[in-house]
């Protein structure tokens, strides 16, 4: 790889900015430009010198980017621009589809490492069972479910695993864990002037899918409380394969993750993989990937000696 | 993978027992034969179906074998047998060399998983430090250092990662950590009659390269309780990658291992990296492989799909 990787960012949120700054951490990489719905005069990249345009004129830049790392929100955007922007850049991207050219989809931490804990831990212990608890974590789509209820203002939701839960799972007990077992809900809510907490505290503790199987905490503040304590999007996990080799030998492989900032994390992810892509590219195996498909030296900048000596 | 996949084992020891108990566990892989350089009569496979054979007549089975593991004693026999073997075998081993056919080598858990965790690690987090730990674990190399020792008649000894160490790496303290200040090493020893121990663990404690740069202590013990309490062969141990994204936020990614016996958890290594090496057999791609070139996929009995669906 003689020369630099040039990547695009497609979406200007909290994730496209996590990439821009992953973008400036990996000296094998370049930001050719970010691309976005919105007005470009309202985007503000971390780094002044980065151009921002309209999404609907990036075709212009087809023969100046390598990669384009897919950042759109993945409820809505990805599924309608993933594959339009397939078509015609070799992309990497955060959700789960399928499309043409070198795209290499789910890549993030989970889907991403996580998956691929979950698949080295049953490849490499046959016999046995694999465990992935989440948190403690801020979860977007439980703090999104909070502020849809009525009263509610503004709220966050924390994703926490029980401690006990993991505990048994690392001393190789196997347990059946219910859902409640496995994570407790923590629900951080600032009310509309005058809604009743009580309804607001019922709604939340008995709304099916995201709060009734699980044992559910909520706590009220005010706003400014939220805005001071609650802004940073920590996240993390655990993925723990247990398993028995032999007679009865009890073997355990355990991948964690512990993050000031989940989106931040899975731009230097999508990163990774963006070089993943450029390199699959340049070989010419086009194609949609997933993290399953990549081989492990193809994610880092360095050659394959510098490899072996390094990190075998 | 229509048909199962044809392994055979040539050196039986700790570890290719191992993998023929790992081979039982996986319902894709067949054992074809033990080959050994000792009488095949003396020779007890864990199930008496299985045929032992000498090694200097393995050409004989060349059609019948996919992928040979080779399960020598790393020190001595890889390094001979290794490069012979990987001439007319596709094969997978546990120590670093290069060869011909399809041949994966240093695969186990350090080199192979460990080192993968590493990779990954840096790969995502371009700014930042790993740090490996290893332990608490039976150390064979070490043990091996004690029983040359005069007045020593057995010993073993186990490499212990300093606690507080690792607590600093998970804080995220980024310590520079001296070999002392990373593991403590632990030694039970049965004296030869009328040995002086004060002597013992004077040689002991002092060794160059195995003992002089860490806090050693020496515990001496009976036979019996050697036999009793020292048979097994734990190991396991950390990789802690802690880096920075965006302006400086943490983020820390951590693999590790609980192992009840080490051989056994290297020969599953190894049996899942045959699968990967028979399929690469199979697409006519040969040569040298190390962990770091195998995707994922390879490793699981699992179709694409099923991977996508179950570990995604």
């Amino acid at each position: 790889m003689g020369t630099k990787i040039r990547l695009g960012i497609a979406g200007y949120g909290n994730l496209g900015r996590g990439v821009e700054a992953a973008i400036a951490q990996n000296p094998d990489t370049e930001l050719v430009g970010i691309f976005t719905r919105r007005d470009p005069e309202s985007v503000r990249p971390l780094s002044a010198d980065v151009g921002v345009h309209p999404l609907d004129g990036i075709d212009a830049f087809a023969d100046r980017i390598d990669v384009l790392v897919l950042c759109g929100g993945s409820k809505s955007d990805l599924p309608e621009q993933g594959p339009a922007l397939a078509a015609r850049f070799n992309t990497v991207d955060s959700a789960a589809r399928a499309a043409g050219k070198t795209s290499i989809i789910a890549v993030g931490w989970d889907p991403g490492l996580f998956s691929l804990a979950r698949l080295y831990g049953e490849s490499v212990l046959a016999q046995g069972a694999t465990y992935t608890f989440w948190g403690r974590g801020l979860s977007q789509g439980h703090s999104d479910a909070i502020r849809r209820v009525p009263g509610v203002r503004a709220g966050v939701q924390y994703t926490v695993p029980v401690p006990e839960a993991i505990e048994r799972v690392r001393r190789g007990e196997n347990p059946s864990l219910s859902t409640r077992e496995k994570h407790t809900r923590e629900c951080w809510v600032v009310l509309e002037e005058g809604a009743d907490p009580r309804a607001v505290e019922q709604a939340i503790r008995t709304m099916p899918d995201y709060f009734a199987d699980y044992d559910t905490t909520v706590h009220f503040i005010d706003e400014a409380t939220l805005r001071r304590e609650h802004a940073a999007m920590p996240h993390g996990g655990f993925v723990i394969r247990t398993g028995t080799t032999g007679e009865r030998t009890s073997q355990t492989v355990e991948f964690s993750l512990k993050l000031d900032s989940n989106p931040e994390f899975t731009a230097s992810v999508l990163v990774a993989y963006a070089r993943a892509a450029a390199r699959l590219s340049k070989r010419g195996e086009t194609g949609a990937r997933t993290v399953f498909d990549i081989a492990p030296a193809l994610l880092s900048p360095k050659s394959a000696a510098a490899l072996r000596a390094e990190f075998l």
